[in-house]
């Protein structure tokens, strides 16, 4: 980094009128916020961030899955480039930091260092993500950026995904040309992305940074216990066999295997249903869907073994039988080491007080990860509130990140 | 009983006739039948049964909640009536035997003793009740007849009671006349009703015949559980306040309690569901609704008691909150011990091995004995099932109970 750029900082002033103005876009009552991916309210902030893009002259991006960007442009046009951003899209009723703090500080670092008159070595992008969130299929933009969708994601006879095409096609998204948006790895330098924690750890223990090491894996199954109908009255207790009963010892049994077993570990079970589902019929099926993650590979693949064991067992013991499927499955990502040390020296020259932090939520940086090396900055989440209207980081701290950020950008490319 | 009258049996091919053609109204693939109350098969099943009445020239008699009857007088037309009889309504897909025995068995009994120019010193009636099922109103017909009915009960603003307004007012039966189907206790000498056990104990130990002492009551609760919704990612373990982890281990514990303490008790969660139902998300509010039965009152309320102070415990072990709501109660009904001791002698000259039994699912006799004596007489139910077009009962079981009806309606009449 030239000894002219040491002291860059960005405009809080103007990152905070820019957070301002983007919270209200889809504001909703009690200082909420919904943009879902692709709605009117999206497709409004997509459109002030063209204006914020325009209006520092910088240029403007967009590719076939959505992801628009800002872009500084070195001076050699076979430059790399150095990637920065997050994304616009929330879930219903979601706070005003989440993926907004990282796409608008990624804007204010490459207006900094376009007013500064620096030339860096690489090209740089700020870039917004389509649909992190997965109001349609989360993580779409850098999945698509990665190689990794398809028109056959979307059209696939499986699923009526007809909601979706349609929300694409409004957009401007066309199926068949989805697979333009793959990038050449060689192309790019690297990736960053500034975002909030969502859990309680940083604001816990008063610190200013999370460095992520690690982003955890996640499994999600779905386990359907399978037992008999019978009349809830005259069917004696030794004679049922109650898919239930089952589904709940193993509720409390995968629960326990997690907390105990695995500390690093979560585990979830945020779905259940049964059939009949009538008050006098003892239940003859009962369905859980269940997810644990855990941010290191062969330990999730562990619980997974386990997780399936003891679905079979509390099967056995109930006299059911039990079908497992696993639906959903995204790898843990350690991060770029490189990119890690590089956060890391840019936190101390700022005098923050960092740590490394493993992410429980999955990102951006996760996907990005799989073809460059990604980093990522966590800001504290007060009392780690997420996805809430009540969501809320200090205001010093997202200062505090967006200078660690730019002084790590120049770092890289400067 | 008169010595003429000793040797009077049921036309047993007759009575199997019978039981066909009905079998056939409503019929389902696999041997089941839908009737469901008021449907047009069910309408038809009165229709075919007004038929059988007249063809046996007795009299033809409803009420003003479509109680359907045969009715043999006395000589004297003050005489008390004795009832006999049960219901022709069916479940979704049942057996051809629930309730249909019971009516036909009636009229056969009504039939015999007419043919046999026996004068009975009371009315004798072979009555189908409206709706025992409970497809509108579960033993809608006998609660109308002790009184139990009226307007007020289905045009409640709470319920949306529109389809059953429309299925009564179809029927002919005008809300406004509910409450002249209540009958003079003073009238009734008493209600005689044979049906199938619908659970195994019967078939089990070889047994004929079941005399029914006891019917179980019946309590039904809305457990809700609240915790708080959090991100199923990064929000640890021990922050959790997860509402289903509450609800599982509520199940486990409120069967083990009713297994464990009370062994002529029974337990069912028929009915779950977690708000916001999503699989990433911790859930904030688990909904059970449990039922429990037992033949004796004041221990099913001891178990009520036992079962809301779990569901505290359970909440208090998770951090969470409970709220209970009794959404239905039924008391247990102990039967006539006249009637009993009438049925048992009949047995007895029958030559059938009977017991007494307790019933653990609800019937019209439960009702009837609030207002009049009443007794019940079980067949076998081949391997117990119930609800369910395998729903079986031998052939010589149902001659043998037949009898045992005609022999205690003699006993109490000629």
């Amino acid at each position: 980094m030239a000894r002219s750029s040491c002291n860059l900082r960005i405009n809080s002033k103007r990152l905070r009128a820019d957070f301002d103005a983007l919270a209200d876009i889809g504001a909703t009552m009690g200082g909420g916020v919904s943009r879902l991916a692709l709605s009117n309210e999206d497709m409004a902030a997509r459109a002030w961030f063209a204006d914020r893009v325009e209006e520092a002259g910088l240029q403007i991006k967009d590719d076939e899955v959505g992801n628009l960007s800002g872009w500084l442009p070195a001076a050699d046009p076979d430059a790399k480039t150095l990637m920065i951003g997050s994304h616009l899209d929330t879930v219903p009723n979601g706070g005003r930091f989440d993926g907004a703090i990282g796409v608008l500080a990624a804007l204010e670092c490459l207006r900094r260092i376009k007013e500064a008159g620096l030339k860096p070595s690489c090209h740089l992008e700020a870039i917004n993500f389509t649909d992190e969130e997965g109001t349609w299929k989360s993580l779409f933009g850098s999945n698509g950026l990665i190689g990794k969708i398809s028109a056959n994601d979307i059209s696939d006879t499986l699923h009526d995904n007809m909601a979706f095409r349609a929300a694409l096609h409004r957009a401007g998204i066309l199926l068949d040309e989805l697979h333009h948006a793959q990038r050449d790895p060689e192309s790019i330098l690297g990736f960053l992305e500034l975002h909030i924690e969502q859990g309680k750890r940083l604001h816990e223990q008063g610190l200013d940074i999370g460095i992520v090491d690690r982003i955890v894996g996640r499994t999600t199954y779905n386990v359907v216990f399978y037992g008999e109908a019978a009349h809830a009255g005259t069917t004696t207790a030794d004679e049922r066999r109650d898919a239930l009963q089952g589904a709940a010892a193993y509720i409390i049994a995968a629960h326990n295997l997690v907390t105990e077993g695995y500390p690093e570990g979560v585990v979830n079970c945020g779905h259940v249903a049964v059939e009949p589902d009538s008050f006098n019929v003892v239940p003859a099926e009962a369905s859980l869907r269940i997810e644990f993650r855990h941010p290191d590979t062969a330990t999730l693949k562990e619980i997974e073994a386990q997780l399936i064991q003891l679905a079979q067992d509390c099967a056995r013991q109930y006299r059911l039988t039990v079908a497992t499927e696993r639906v959903l499955h995204r790898a843990a990502e350690r991060m770029s080491g490189y990119l890690f040390r590089q956060i890391e020296s840019a936190c101390q020259a700022e005098g923050a007080r960092c740590t490394a932090i493993a992410s429980y939520s999955g990102h951006n940086a996760q996907i990005m990860n799989q073809m460059v090396p990604a980093g990522m900055i966590f800001l504290p989440s007060v009392d780690g509130i997420s996805h809430n209207p009540k969501e809320h980081t200090e205001w010093r701290h997202v200062e505090i990140g967006a200078n660690i950020l730019l002084r790590a950008i120049l770092q890289l490319t400067v």
